[in-house]
C-alpha cells in the first residue's frame, strides 16, 4: 500500500536534488528564448557622449541671451552633422552647426535649438539660421551617462531572453551571450499499447502522445528533449531504457507503468537501481499515482501514462526542477488568485489541478475549466493556459468563489512553490 | 508638413492590404509553436474501442446480482490482459479477466469491478476474484466515442500548437502537421552611426540594437526575419536594400530614417518606388514618425529609429500583418483592463504607449510602466509585458484610474484592434 504525500511536500523532496547546470557561449543571433547564465551590465554610460535628441541646430547659448521675436539672432551655418559623424574643430559663438538626432554634439556647443523653431537664411551668400527665443546652457542635450551609468544592473541571471533584452544585449556589444546550457530531458512512453504517431490503429491500441506532448512541454520550460520512443510494458525493455537514458540525459521522465497493474514495473525499475524512492503517491488529482526516485544523483520522474495526468505532473515536478538548471531563481508555476466562473460541488480528498483557462473581464481574473475534466480527454489540454487549485477537503466550490490559479504561459515564474 | 492620423485609422489602412500566406506540411516534432493550417478534427472515436478506465476484472454483471459482503460470489480468472493486447474468445458468465487501465474490454464482459474491491482466492489450484458487491451492466467501461467523436472539431485553424495540441495531433495520427509557413520578414536598419555589436565604440556612433531586437520579435510573432544588416545614411544605399528585400520577403521593415532629418531617405526611396503612402504620421508616441507604404502589393513598414518607439511601432502595426499572413482571426494585440498604479499627470495631444509591468494582485490586475519611460532607454524594454495605453488630450492620469493595456506575451489575441 502506498502512502500519500502532499503536493507540496513531493516538491520538496524533487527540489531538494535540484542544482544550477552548466553555461555556454551562444551568439546573439542565437540567443532569443534562452536563459542568461550572467548578470547583464552596462558596459558603458549611455549616451556614451554628449547626443542632440533632435533634428535642429547646435549652438553656444550665450549667442541667444538677447534673441526674441522682435530681436531675432542670426548664427552663421557652418555646417551640417548627421548621426554617426563628428564635427571637426569647435564651433564659435556666431556659429551654428546643423545637427540630426543622435548626432555628437559638436565642440563649443551647448545647447541644441529644435529645427521646427528656426527658419534658415541666406545672406551675401552665407546661410544663417534665425533664432526668435533665448536658449538655455545644456538645452535638448542628453548628457554622457543620462540614461544609464557603466556598470548599473540591467538584466538579471537567469531570465529569459526577450526581444527588450535582446536589445540590450545589442547595445552593449554583448555579441556572444552567456547562456545556461539546455538541461537534456530524457523522455521514455512505456507501455505496449503505444502505437506510433504514423500507424494505423489496432484494436486495444492507442498512439503515444504523451511523448510528443512531454517534448513540447519541455521546449515551452527551456529544456532540451531526448525522446527514446515507446517502449513494450516488460522489466527488462524498461530497466534498458531507464538506464540509457541516465547515461544521456540530465533528467529522466517516464511516462506510464507506476500504477499498480500487473505490468507496471517503474516501481521494479527503482528498485533494481538502488534508487532511493522520493515518493509513489502524491494527495493529487489527476496522478495520485506520480513518482520520483533519485539514483546516482539523478532524478527520475514517473509520470503518470494517462495524457493529463502526466501533463500536470511534469508542470508541477519537472518544470520547476529544470528551471533551477536553468539558474532561475523564480523556478515555480507563478499563483494567482481568480473568480470560479462555474460550480465544483463534488467533492475530492485529493487536491484538484483541473486544466483551467483564464481570462480578464473588466480589470479582474475569471477562471473557467478548459474543455471537459475528464483526465483522459486531451482536448481539454489545447485550450489550457492554466491550472486551476482546488484544495482537497469536504467542501465543494461555487462560482464566485475566489481560487488559487498557476499560470502556464507565463515566464516570470515565482521564487517557491505557492 | 505631415499630418498625424488616428492609430486605430493607421492600423486600418495597412490592414487592408494584409491577406493569408501559404501552407506547408512539417513533422509533428517540428510542429511546436507554428500556426495551424487547417482546423484539426478527430479522426477517430475516442475511446475507439469499449476500454477499461481502471486495474480490475472484466465481468459479465450479471453474475454479481446476489452478491454482498455475506454471500461473495467466486468468479474464476481465466487470464489477464494487458493494455495493448486483446482477449482472445468470449468470457463466459462464471469467468472474469483481469484487466488493466486501458485494456480492450473481452467480448462477453459488460462491466469491470476495480482490483481494490475485490480478493483472489486460489482453490483447487484455479484462481478466482472474490466480489462482494452487485456491480451494474457498464460499470467502468470507457464506451467508445465517450469522450470523443469522429469528426468533432478539436483545434482552429491559426492556434499556436501548445503542447496541448500536440497531444491532440499525435492521438489523431498528424504525424505531418499542416501548418502556415513562415512569412519571410526583411529587417532593415538604417543610419550611418550604427556599428555592429562585436565593433568597438566610436565617438557618434551606437551599437544597432534595432535589427536584433526586431529579429527576435518577429520571432516572437511567428515570422522568418531576414536581417539585411545595416545601411549607410544615402539615398542609394537604402533604395537598394529596399529593393533587394522586397524581392526576397513577404513583408519589408527599416528602422530609422523616416523622420525630418537631413539623411532620412525612405520618404524619397518609398517616391522612387511608386509607392502608395499610407502614412507618414501617427498620433502616438512614442513613434510618431512610423510611416507605412505599398509598392507591386508589398507592404513597407517604416519604423522609427529610437529603439522604443521602434519596438512599439513593431507590435502595433506589423505584428498584426504577420498574424494575418499566419491565419490568425485574432491577430490583434489582446486588450486588458488593469488598475494604475503610478501618476501620469503630465498631458499630451498624442496617445501614449509606455511599455509596461502588468501584474496581478488579489484577482485584479495591475499596471506600471516598466523602468523609465524615456523612448531612448532600451532597459524599460527589458521587464515589459504589455503596453499602457494612455489617450491623447487635455487630461492626465491619476494612479487608480483603470486603463487600458495591451498584452504583448499572449497568444490568444483579438479579433480586431481595440
Amino acid at each position: 500500500m502506498r502512502k500519500p504525500i502532499k503536493v507540496e511536500e513531493a516538491i520538496e523532496r524533487v527540489m531538494k536534488w535540484s542544482y544550477e547546470g552548466e553555461k555556454e557561449y551562444v551568439s546573439i543571433e542565437e540567443s532569443f528564448g534562452r536563459a542568461l547564465a550572467e548578470d547583464i551590465k552596462a558596459t558603458t554610460d549611455v549616451p556614451w557622449f554628449d547626443r542632440s535628441p533632435y533634428d535642429g541646430y547646435a549652438i553656444c547659448a550665450a549667442a541667444t541671451e538677447n534673441a526674441s521675436a522682435s530681436t531675432p539672432v542670426l548664427l552663421e551655418v557652418v555646417g551640417t552633422v548627421g548621426a554617426g559623424s563628428v564635427w571637426e574643430g569647435p564651433i564659435e559663438p556666431h556659429q551654428a552647426v546643423k545637427i540630426m538626432t543622435g548626432a555628437a554634439i559638436p565642440d563649443g556647443a551647448n545647447a541644441v535649438i529644435m529645427v521646427e523653431l528656426t527658419q534658415e537664411v541666406i545672406k551675401d551668400g552665407k546661410t544663417f539660421v534665425q533664432i526668435k527665443r533665448r536658449v538655455a546652457e545644456g538645452e535638448n542635450i542628453s548628457r554622457i551617462g543620462e540614461d544609464m551609468q557603466e556598470g548599473c544592473l540591467l538584466v538579471e541571471k537567469g531570465t529569459v531572453i526577450n526581444p527588450g533584452v535582446v536589445a540590450v544585449l545589442a547595445t552593449f556589444g554583448y555579441y556572444r551571450v552567456p547562456v545556461m546550457k539546455r538541461p537534456k530531458v530524457a523522455i521514455i512512453a512505456t507501455g505496449s499499447e503505444l502505437l506510433e504517431v504514423y500507424e494505423p490503429l489496432e484494436k486495444g491500441k492507442i498512439r503515444n502522445s504523451n511523448a510528443y506532448m512531454l517534448k513540447a512541454q519541455v521546449r515551452r520550460a527551456g529544456g532540451e528533449p531526448i525522446v527514446y520512443g515507446k517502449v513494450k510494458d516488460t522489466f527488462e525493455a524498461t530497466f534498458e531504457a531507464v538506464t540509457k537514458a541516465m547515461q544521456e540525459a540530465d533528467i529522466v521522465v517516464t511516462t506510464g507503468g507506476v500504477s499498480v497493474g500487473d505490468f507496471d514495473y517503474i516501481p521494479n525499475v527503482y528498485e533494481k537501481l538502488g534508487a532511493q524512492l522520493l515518493f509513489n503517491k502524491v494527495g493529487m488529482r489527476p496522478g495520485s499515482v506520480t513518482s520520483a526516485a533519485v539514483a546516482d544523483k539523478k532524478v527520475l520522474f514517473g509520470l503518470s501514462g494517462n495524457p493529463s495526468a502526466c501533463y500536470v505532473g511534469f508542470e508541477l515536478f519537472v518544470r520547476p526542477f529544470l528551471k533551477a538548471m536553468l539558474g532561475q531563481k523564480n523556478c515555480y508555476l507563478k499563483k494567482v488568485q481568480a473568480i470560479l466562473k462555474e460550480d465544483f460541488l463534488k467533492t475530492n480528498p485529493f487536491t484538484r489541478f483541473v486544466r483551467a483557462k483564464l481570462s480578464y473581464d473588466d480589470g479582474m481574473l475569471h477562471v473557467e475549466p478548459a474543455g471537459k475534466d475528464k483526465s483522459n480527454i486531451v482536448s481539454s489540454l489545447v485550450q489550457a493556459n492554466s491550472l486551476l487549485v482546488l484544495p482537497g477537503g469536504s467542501r465543494g466550490f461555487k462560482a464566485g468563489t475566489k481560487v488559487d490559479v498557476l499560470l502556464l504561459e507565463d515566464e516570470e515564474g515565482a521564487p517557491k512553490w505557492p
